[in-house]
């Protein structure tokens, strides 16, 4: 199963982790914009690809409709820069669970990222720096002694890691102590921001956390600094679920509302579906829903998402046809075995 | 089955119909505010009413619970005065079926009143007119050549006679139209208002149309008038529902949303549960919902009223039971057999 449909610990509040590698080759110019340049890095990574393994295939992304690029962008298994890219140097190497994929000419020459679908920093740190070990080994990367990994962004010399977690924070958000959480995360060298929505307002409840340092800062520390930071929210948002338990029949009747819109409803959109089931899967978390579990929440996450409902559907849909697939493949999930 | 749980002729824009008399009797006084004065009437009607038959009996609302008197006012068998009267005067005579209800010793001696769940003006009509002519070869009924049957309320003088239909207007509403209805409806000589909610803004979409006039028309010009203007107002909705059928998803969209939330909740109050079960309703009206018929949405609007909730359950509950109780009462209905 792939990552982005599966759980695991600490998946009441985790719904990811990430950690990703900015990686250049010494040869080439960075920041590549020219075919002919990105050929010459395709030809190369292709002629080693098999050193490398794990499973990773070329995707050419020229090659690839816009709804499945943009399918790969809502698992983000790819980066806007990625699925935007317009001069045609941008491809990847994924393997079939998707829980590798290296970027290759997007900002920098190799992007690579590990994910997981729970709370799992060390197996996921460990895992991009077992690959990026045979990257090393396979290919001549660029860095230097005093300044680390050399990058074409200036945020990414150094460790060249940027590691993040998204997490689900429905309690914090409706007991109304959101904000000083947010604050909190910032002070503490951490980024923190809604995955959807204006600024740091989110819809759905998810916000990613993420190091704002790559120099000056071992990749160890970088992990355990997260990992303690989201330990402590995973606390303050099972502290603000208990808070509103409390008040059981008020907290039933939020879940069994937008439970009822959900499974009812003949148009909906993408963004009242991730507000509605935000509270739907708060219910699965505290045990206080039986008519859906946690695989099927992950589900609906993933399919009402506009490219990925389109792939499932197997069709290019407009707005409104959309917001009515929607509404039966949330149905057909919720029904199904 | 009582009245308020049938349909019948109309019943997709109809809720119900009751015509009502005013009489009094000519050797008493008016407007009886004294108990020895309500009781020597009280004697009379007793030792005549097995002459006047059709299974009525002598109900002391005195003796009655404050729940079960609003119980009956909730389904309109009893009015407001008769509900809240402190002086003890006043008491009822009651068929088992509740469709005929006679007050006494309101404002006026008595008013005989006759229900029908359906449009059925003339059943209804004929039925009170001749429960009316029972009344009189049994008593000594007040009236004069002049002016007709005398009254309390100077309102009611002449035929005292006032007629209703109890009308469901969602698509009205829904297309904006409503407002100009009901001032068509004013201008020809009939009130209609708003069943709940204040002045004529209506919650639930509910009105009530009724004669304006008793004196100077008879009662067949009174049965006539509002026939008519009853039947266009059900054309001027079924026109209105057309409308919003040829936009399907989108009216099923509203239905089922509604239901969702009737269905699901955990708690609801009484209004809510009105403006829902108005969308619902229009569902089953147009037969574009299965999950619920016309029979359960009628026992949901009965049972969600406040006094025939608790009436239902037999406890007294405060308000946040209500709400909950309600929730529970609306999943009941719906999932019965």
């Amino acid at each position: 199963m792939n990552w982005y449909l599966q759980s695991g610990k600490d998946s009441d509040v985790v719904m990811s982790t990430r950690v990703r590698y900015a990686r250049n080759f010494r040869n080439y110019k960075f920041g590549i914009k020219e075919k002919e340049e990105a050929k010459k890095i395709e030809e190369e990574i292709k002629s080693k690809l098999m050193n490398v393994g794990y499973g990773l295939k070329l995707l050419k992304l020229e090659d690839m409709d816009d709804i499945t690029k943009m399918s790969l962008l809502e698992k983000n298994v790819i980066s806007p820069e990625c699925a935007m890219d317009k001069s045609g140097v941008c491809d990847i190497l994924i393997n079939d669970e998707e829980n590798i994929c290296i970027l290759l000419n997007e900002e920098e020459h190799m992007k690579l990222q590990v994910f997981s679908g729970s709370f799992d920093l060390d197996g996921t740190f460990n895992l991009a720096r077992e690959i990026d070990k045979k990257l090393e080994e396979t290919f001549d990367i660029a860095k230097s002694k005093k300044y680390g990994y050399l990058t074409n962004k200036l945020t990414d010399v150094g460790t060249g890691m940027r590691a993040s977690v998204m997490v689900h924070l429905p309690g914090l958000t409706k007991t109304g102590n959101i904000r000083k959480v947010l604050d909190s995360v910032s002070s503490f060298g951490l980024n923190i921001r809604g995955v959807y929505g204006e600024n740091s307002k989110s819809s759905g409840d998810m916000y990613q956390i993420s190091n704002k340092q790559t120099l000056g800062i071992t990749e160890d520390d970088i992990i355990k600094n997260l990992k303690v930071i989201t330990e402590k929210i995973i606390e303050q948002e099972r502290t603000a679920r208990r808070m509103l338990a409390k008040n059981q029949i008020l907290l039933e009747d939020i879940v069994y509302r937008s439970f009822g819109i959900l499974s009812n409803c003949k148009k909906i959109s993408a963004e009242e579906t991730r507000n509605l089931l935000s509270d739907v899967k708060l219910g699965t978390d505290l045990g206080i829903i039986k008519e859906i579990n946690d695989s099927k929440v992950l589900q609906i996450y993933l399919y009402t998402k506009p490219a990925n409902l389109q792939k499932k559907i197997g069709q290019n849909l407009d707005a409104f046809d959309r917001d009515v697939k929607r509404a039966e493949v949330i149905k057909e999930i919720i029904n199904s075995k």
